[in-house]
């Protein structure tokens, strides 16, 4: 019928995201970690898990899937529990695995200890290493599992001192929430890459990722743990430590940009409205002549009304997404005319025809859905498309956390805009600067991570480029 | 925790809507069936079926859920068929049947027939009884099935002279697509209550509910069906006829206010444009002082925008919509905080914060939400909402194909605005005129079914609320 | 790694009965139905069902699989009836159909109906066609559905009239449990082929079709339903009338020597001491020089230790099967020695070797299995196999509800007996006459259907050559 | 409807068997072991799963179920290796966990390894105190883990140092079949109390719990492996070394007696014609006056057809057993009279009716469902019931791989024989002896393992009775 290839559109975006929550002291905690895992299920699409301690047993219970398929009422129904963990873990290719669904929960010699994790540790490869020379077996490809190991290889009793003397050999990114029988421990990396958020509810604690998660239960925002704090909550309340020296703040702007709901506050400052003031920046610094804005739903809306409301230029809907996309859906096959984007995103004719028409985004990987929206936009009829990006070139791969492809996969990483333009078919295009998007966000850009964008770590990644990749693993359930 | 009552949100409008898809001349027909449906997936996710033949075999697939996980690659694989129909059926409670899922596939003196059916016969009942005396069976409670009966009464043997006779008896709403081995049939009741789009892919006929369904498989519009005509498409080409006599017209305002896709045309009228003059109206005649406005996630966002654009006021992202909810999620209790709106909306405390905020919804059909919602608006600062309905009160049942609730659950059937308000908790309330929508539309109250405002009806609804509930039927599957 | 061409087996034996249950009068009669159901599943494991009334609603749930699996607590535990059918269908390979589950659950001019049916009609095409020719539409493939549709073109009221009217139309066979929200009535065909049993549980009256079901549920054993009779059960009691007038009885003989479980009664004969009558009559008749006795698992079991014990030659047991045969079994691929039969079957080499052994099977269908049997037996050192069949040559094909092969695939068909031996490389081969298969039986040919051995059917079977076979309906669920 | 109080049967015997599967050198590797599995299955049905390799990627596979559910052909089409092992464990009542499903995967510090092990470790939880005390952590509650423990903290390179030398650290039982990307290992605890089996197909060498696994492939039985002995299979060919000084050959009689398939071989005997003559001998030692002998099926058929044999009376089939029982199947409630037995059990009245029979049964645990079988023999009409069974009174827990219930819930080690004969409502019961049973297998007493019949283990079982439990791992999947 048509001799047009046709590819499946890959997630447009960066992968291996996680989410945690924790709370103490509520009754119903689990049915509590239910909702709050609920309002994280951004984070993460995998796999979903959470654990639970009455003060005596420690149970778990994980599964592939969202929250509402891995959890049933009958499920959380039989746990009376004040104490729970929770985690949430994005959705890869197929080769998942069950076995690196989170919580992690193990047995040591002073008991069980159930641990959730968000993040990437650089030298997990290298500790690994050490760990086997000493003995150590792995059953997952997980860091987690690299840290329980730490904890369980020291001496003293106490799981709080445990922990320390661990995460004092661990390098990288991570926000990691710890349970045993009795207690509760939230930890954040010493350059407090990935957030965690304290909250309260009525008597209890709560710890999440985002603050999204304290709005579904009702509970109150107190403050983001900080970078090398830990606080460990107990029934004698709670009490915070600084874990470790505190390195450099460097917050990843990603969560900025693109990771966290629009609705979450990240280091007090409201996303959807640091996303609004990017798009505003991009505006004053890369204005141009148009009829309407427009954004590729949903991750793009608020930047892309920001640079309307800045420009004068009306805000339009130009893309409607389908809310159906299902992990089972059947690919187009080569002889249909279906293209990818357009199984995903339908273009508006009506609002686009005969239009000049800005299209923001929230940032370019490798470019290959973006090539095809813009030939959408084109095809519905608009004049002319200006590509606006409400975040500075993306050439270096992250290792805190967030799966990116490799740099070679990156387009920004080998081509100039001007080359990245023409790839896309757009008339125009430009990327905000690091210093315009560290304004923006309000955050400079030396006190957060933009390694993506400037390829200058917080931490050494020597050694990141090993995974822990454990091919046997694969599709186990 | 806390003794605030909790209750769970049902879904928030009428359901019981319905997606009919049909194809003829292409090669892989089930295949682009498939897709086209994907589409229409909003009109109904409780079943959805795909029946297609070569030219020699009809062959089916119907199971209860989303396009996407009813069929999977293999199951269409074997399918070389050139013509196919499909259908998607809304999610109702748990009474659903998955022997009411369709295409129907019935076997009659003259061989075999597949019907895909959207709307509601208002004589149904009448015309089972009449069918019964005469020594019918009924296996399922759908109006298809009544349909399928009149046209095995007839005597002459060909489909199209059949269903001709058959729909001469039949009173209400259809969008009705129609095949047997050899060809399609489309067809649109005599006031064209419920939409149906002929398209153009290539050398072969597409018929589907909305425009949108085009647009993913590439396929071109051609135009309207007709009220009362019938277009058959075969080996010969496409003829078409005037099946019925043209009743008034009486497109359902209800598709452009909520049901259909923004993105798709009816009647030559793109749905989110008409929301934004919905909303541009609404200002237009019930202007009020505030800071922002914002919308009820996803249906109200056109509208709320063009009220902000005629307003020159912000519109805002107010609130954020969880994109998880799935069908088996775990209701929360009573002793959590965790209100019912809750799960599904978080305010952007940020940016409603100790600001005026108009909230724009399109209708209001039992009230229970939106109150809610209002009071999520107030919990998260702000000052004053102020609630605009881009739809007059929702005051009549619904008898072409929307199973609103009963007459005494309609809130603006028995109390007047100023009472909703109360209830709702909002500062001011106002609801369009049927003349001011009927403008914003640009279609005369006259040429449209307005009947959900009005109480009057494009047809005779005696008996129409003798429903052909089979109670037996439930839960077979 | 092998040459050997290996094949899967199909089932060894006919298919497409079917079991039916019904009770009136005890508390939590579907729950009643759901053991009687598992009793009986021998008869079917394609898909079962049960519909259910409390005098006032009909209710039903059906489902592909087991009745373990169709059914679960929760589904049961609702129903609160005194009033229940039930019927579990036969696994067939592929092209089952979810629409072809019964009970069928109907609605006519009289309210509703349910229909359970064991057996097959011979002149349901003719019917069919005059069903259409008037109007009649059909959904399924199932000789229940024309059933149903001839009761509901009766004119009377009562359900009781118009059965029986409808069946004076009807010829073939038939067990059949009907209800309606108020009553049970159970009915068999004129000439009794296919079985139907009245028992007591209480003041309870239970139809089964087979006794079993009688034992697993507590209840008494009251009598056979007769030729042509119909019991009709409700608030009043039970009534029997000569519904039909009685033809030649001809109870199907193939229920005695394969199909029902060896724990029931038929027509007050015991299956397992008839299946050893046959095993004793067999030797008797065919006696052999042999060192042990051996029957094909589980069916052969009873035949040859009657067998072994008229002989005075120990029985062994030289086969054990497999009993974790899944739906889902991978088969073996060419390339592996694993031959079809022994992935179900393993022969006993300490018990087999260096004897001669007699290999006693109920009956030879297409013969592919049975020499794989043999040749299983030699290849762990049987010395010699005589194979011994309970049954005479299968040389009809069954029209009374038994799906076996075309004729052309019954190998004694067109087969001498010494030519089968051959075939399946036995070193002798006998099947009992017809007359020593009715001695043993004790019920004179002329008084039991023996047509699949003799051609004599005791109905007319012009016409029932044409099946029900609705292609499209494939694949549904 | 009935005041008779109801209990669901639990399994009659003893659990948490299973059995291991290992074959080197075939193409196909894993679908072989799949066959072989399969014929397994009736040592565990809980989990199943696969682990294989090419030579360079150790891949695997494992979930809950039956083979044949865990497995389906698409998952082991990819597998093109030479070498794999298989595990199959049995089914425990509801707190079983995915995470315990086997083969064990790991990676330490030479590279992959995958375990599949039948048998307990008596010193589990001595070594595994051991192991966390140098900073292990344990993510399973099973011996396998602690196995992997011990082999990752040896020094040297080779995986077969490594597993000598952790074996030399262990007690109890185990038949173990472990491998790397490259190569086999087959080994078998110093008394050799779990059985295992090494065969050729062709040029592969082939491991397996019982011989029955070697005839579904093809594949000739060898010998078994020795006690102690292990046998290192790779591309040099097949080496055998004394990996630890063999014990008192203890091979568990329990094998002979109920678990093992009587189509196997142990030590040579054919496990069919040892339950025949343990039946004889019961004979001999215990004869009775009746007129039929019959067994409980499937497991006592063997026995009872050796008792009657040895006895001169005829052996019936008294007892038809369900053969749907499913693992989801709805227990019965009070208040019908459907007796736990009855579900599984239906006793044939006309064989029974009015004779003196003989029940044998292989082994008494609790009591409960032979009381419950001896009354359903009543009730059919059996005039008197002697029990016999075919092993000596239980009186021991088993500490090697088999969990039976506790001491305390052992009939037998409470109570006479006279006590227990009273409590089953038999008119007389006689158990083996030691001697006759070990005469009757033609295995000394003290040359297999029989403690559960004397107390005298073959281990140490200091610290056997702390089990590996870790309760928050329950309930993973």
């Amino acid at each position: 019928m048509s001799d047009q290839r046709v590819v499946y559109l890959p997630p447009r975006r960066p992968k291996d995201e996680c989410g945690v929550f924790g709370i103490y002291g509520a009754e119903r905690a689990p049915q509590i970690a239910y909702y709050g895992l609920f309002a994280l299920q951004h984070r993460g699409q995998e796999s979903a898990g959470i654990a639970a301690s009455d003060g005596q047993r420690l149970k778990a219970h994980r599964g592939m899937g969202l929250v509402s398929e891995v959890f049933d009422r009958s499920l959380l129904e039989g746990w009376e529990s004040h104490l729970a963990i929770g985690h949430v873990r994005y959705s890869t290719t197929g080769s998942s695995s069950a076995s690196n669904a989170q919580p992690l929960v193990i047995r040591y010699r002073h008991g069980r200890i159930a641990l959730a994790h968000n993040g990437n540790l650089t030298n997990a490869a290298a500790l690994r290493d050490a760990l086997e020379s000493r003995g150590s077996i792995f059953q997952t490809t997980t860091d987690t599992e690299v840290i329980a190991h730490l904890v369980a290889h020291q001496c003293g009793a106490g799981l709080e001192a445990a922990l320390v003397a661990a995460l004092a050999q661990v390098e990288g990114a991570y926000a990691l929430v710890v349970m045993n029988e009795h207690g509760l421990i939230g930890v954040r990396d010493p350059n407090g890459i990935r957030p965690l958020s304290l909250g309260r509810l009525g008597d209890a604690w709560v710890l999440a990722s985002e603050t999204c998660a304290f709005d579904i239960i009702g509970a109150e925002f107190v403050r983001d743990v900080a970078p090398g704090e830990m606080v460990i909550i107990d029934q004698t309340g709670l009490r915070s430590r600084q874990a470790l020296p505190a390195g450099r703040p460097s917050l990843c702007v990603f969560e900025y940009i693109y990771f966290a709901r629009p609705d979450s506050n990240l280091d007090g400052r409201n996303v959807h409205s640091v996303r609004k003031a990017l798009g505003a920046h991009l505006w004053r610094d890369y204005p141009v002549e148009a009829d309407l804005v427009t954004g590729v739903p949903d991750s793009s809306i608020s930047a892309a009304s920001g640079f309307a409301e800045a420009a004068g230029i009306p805000f339009e809907m130009g893309l409607v997404k389908n809310r159906y996309i299902g992990r089972t859906f059947i690919q187009p096959d080569q002889g249909t005319r279906t293209a990818g984007a357009k199984i995903k995103y339908n273009p508006l004719r009506k609002v686009l025809e005969g239009k000049r028409v800005v299209l923001v985004d929230d940032s370019i990987v490798r470019g290959t859905t973006i090539r095809q929206i813009v030939r959408l936009l084109r095809d519905a009829g608009a004049l002319e498309v200006h590509l606006r990006i409400s975040s500075p070139p993306y050439t270096n791969s992250c290792y805190f956390g967030i799966d990116t492809s490799a740099p070679e996969e990156l387009v920004a990483a080998s081509k100039t805009v001007e080359e990245i333009r023409r790839e896309t078919g757009a008339d125009s295009l430009a990327y905000l600067t690091v210093e315009a998007m560290a304004e923006a966000i309000g955050l400079p850009a030396d006190r957060s991570c933009v390694a993506c964008f400037t390829g200058e770590y917080p931490v050494n990644i020597q050694g990141a480029h090993r995974k822990l990749v454990m091919e046997g693993e694969e599709n186990r359930d």
